[in-house]
């Protein structure tokens, strides 16, 4: 989602087509040729399948500057986007992943503690992206990391009342609007879109 | 110890503190002004702390492209290195994260169900990485996350072949001999150092 996003929000040319996770479409044998570990997204850039969600949004940025989506090499603000883009690969990311996936990226015996650990994780960094809202900043991976685990944790990121306002002020772009039509998703919008 | 590596082999002039973390002064209140997680480590670049090891690993490629140590962004192999390091950052390193933390990150009674889910991941990475190596590639991020793991895990770095190849060809190189000097490290050298 934070790709294609990315793709409409910077009017680069492309074409989407679904691996459908529910259906098991990742592991097809076809699939698997472009992204041998069987997961979402590919974007094949150059004529070459390249994985890894961060990497391609880090990737996007770098190459579409006019987009003035991620501050450039050269600008002040640099390393705090490298900071935070890496800090939610790292942290967040992981946690989202063991939240939904424990049971069969582990032994299913052992994913109730996994997912504890992934709920305490997964708060501590609401409370300080919260924070980091607070002062006006904005990040694209965040929101759908947000969305990701919004929906079915025991604390939804809306609780956090800077979360809450970025959320509603992102969830509002006509880039959003536009990207839950194409992905055909209804959950998760304001409530007056 | 990356990022004191590649300013060592940068040949950036630099001071380093000791934050000695079996101490637990990571959490004294002048350290947690740099770094508020109490993470280590923090390199204080023009005045401004910065956190996060991969971040400050892309930081430096990105302000030392003359030390040549990673491919710029205008090189054919930037993508895939951004795709390595986002997947060293947000897969492997998280899974070296629970297994050596497992039970202060989280409730301890759940830590043997997180550490064995963490040695299913760092296996497969491992054997995603001797394959990826086994092509004569090399990385700076790897080779310490290797060794952070390899000394304590039920199936040593070591024992893939590729890997062990990788492994003792940088191990043998000046700059990782003066690392181990500089931080007093005696485990985890070639025989014949």
């Amino acid at each position: 989602m934070a790709v294609h996003r990315m793709l409409i929000e910077m009017a680069i040319q492309f074409e989407a087509k679904l691996v459908d996770i529910d259906a098991g479409a990742q592991h097809d044998p076809a699939y698997l040729k472009l992204n041998p570990a069987g997961h979402v997204p590919t974007l094949i850039v150059d004529g070459v399948p390249r994985h890894e969600s961060v990497a391609l949004l880090m990737l996007l940025a770098e190459r579409h500057p006019e987009a003035a989506l991620a501050p450039g090499s050269g600008s002040p603000d640099h390393p705090e986007w490298l900071e935070t883009t890496v800090y939610l690969a790292n942290t967040v990311l992981p946690a989202t992943r063991d939240w939904f996936y424990a049971s069969t990226d582990g032994d299913p015996a052992g994913a109730l503690a996994v997912r504890a650990l992934a709920e305490r994780r997964i708060e501590a960094a609401c409370a300080k992206l919260d924070t980091h809202f607070a002062s006006g900043r904005a990040d694209f991976l965040a929101v759908v990391l947000m969305r990701r685990w919004t929906r079915n944790m025991p604390r939804p990121a809306l609780t956090w009342p800077h979360l809450a306002d970025y959320i509603r002020r992102l969830r509002a772009l006509p880039s959003f609007i536009d990207l839950n039509a194409r992905e055909k998703l209804t959950e998760w919008r304001n409530e007056d879109d």
